[in-house]
């Protein structure tokens, strides 16, 4: 039985990866990934053969991976973060539907909900929801309904892809949707390039994100009726009396 | 400044840590937990000084740890999961607050909804939510509301300590209120003890949920609209058209 894997990296350093996930890619001959992340681990495995294709070519980049595991070859695909969470575990669970010699093992990694989480403080010590704000393959109505449950439950709500080129006044929109049912100053927080060259963050109240600029690169995180601002830090109160 | 870690261990076994917990626990004097999750680590840190203490003594614990690291010693909380959901990453910051000669580090581990997503496929491709069933600090009101707002909207969702003794039913309830707004054969999963000795998970629909007995280490997945099993494993489309 051929063996495909599909690895979560975390954010992207090395010391981010699971030991588990680290392990996996030094054994493997074959690694499939988006240009960005291939970037950030191809020095550390520049022994190996890489599928490279940019966004959007997911489907094209995935069928190789599975061609090569098929040859023989121990591959993995790698996603950012987690390979689950909007990876491309799923994808490849249905391009490998018809197939009986090959067998996918999924490995997590921490998806930027958590690692940004990390960089903040601890938003997400209470319920949380995460949603992207990417309208490509979701309707903008759907990612609205979702933002104004969450928001209306008081959930934290951490948001993926909050903007882009073609989508700069997303953010923009969704914290006015969660704003009908949170307070103008419920704290928020955002971390830029997690764990990579870059790295920036910082805590706002939920009207100053509204006029924020992120981009796809960043995480957005707004917080529940408890949450606080702890030396600089983003904090989300479990419920220990303290 | 003395530094105090907070360390999300993953499921439990070294090689589900990051390569940075890992680092971090082994040059560290001091380890502090929950005893059954020190037993987990205990074997492998045999030389560290320990701070075990049971279930609802979290307080004391973070306190103990604390104070060792105000004394010098490099000291770390460990936390299953990642250290910030629903983990002692907020617990330490509050009480952390009025201290200046201390710094913490929160360092992510991969939560239960990302390790139990990889064991099962690739269950939260797609937005969702993470509800704690536990009302040991949460009113019962509140959870349901949130169960509510979550199946309105169509997010898969994770539900973190689904049954404990004293809670039996708890997951049968989530499971009816969560019905109102899903299909019965919406596709779920479970896994109980992920990552552990007698790891074990499972498929089922909605409806047989509801009358799973699930323990304090199960980690329950209801789907979406789109959730679907695939070769005995639960994957939620992300959307790609394939």
């Amino acid at each position: 039985m051929n063996k495909l894997y599909v690895v979560g990296l975390g954010p992207g350093d090395h010391k981010k990866m699971t030991v588990e996930a680290a392990g996996i890619l030094d054994k493997c001959e074959v690694i499939a990934g988006y240009s960005v992340y291939i970037d950030l681990i191809k020095e550390r495995y520049g022994n190996k053969e890489f599928i490279v294709t940019g966004m959007r070519q997911e489907e094209e980049r995935c069928k190789r991976a599975i061609e090569k595991a098929e040859e023989g070859y121990k591959t993995a695909v790698v996603c950012s973060g987690d390979s689950g969470v909007y990876g491309m575990a799923g994808l490849i669970m249905e391009l490998c539907q018809e197939r009986e010699n090959i067998e996918v093992e999924v490995v997590a990694g921490v998806t930027a909900a958590l690692s940004g989480g990390a960089v903040l403080g601890a938003p997400l010590g209470h319920d949380f929801s995460v949603i992207s704000l990417s309208d490509l393959m979701t309707t903008w109505e759907k990612i609205e309904n979702r933002l104004k449950c969450a928001a209306m439950c008081d959930m934290v709500i951490c948001l993926y892809n909050p903007s882009s080129r073609k989508r700069k006044d997303y953010l923009k929109k969704a914290c006015e949707i969660v704003m009908e049912y949170k307070d103008w100053d419920t704290v928020c927080g955002y971390v830029k390039n997690i764990g990579r060259k870059g790295e920036e963050c910082g805590i706002l109240s939920l009207n100053e994100m509204k006029d924020f600029e992120a981009d796809m690169f960043t995480t957005v995180f707004i917080g529940n009726k408890e949450t606080k601002k702890i030396k600089n830090q983003m904090v989300t109160p479990r419920g220990y009396k303290i």
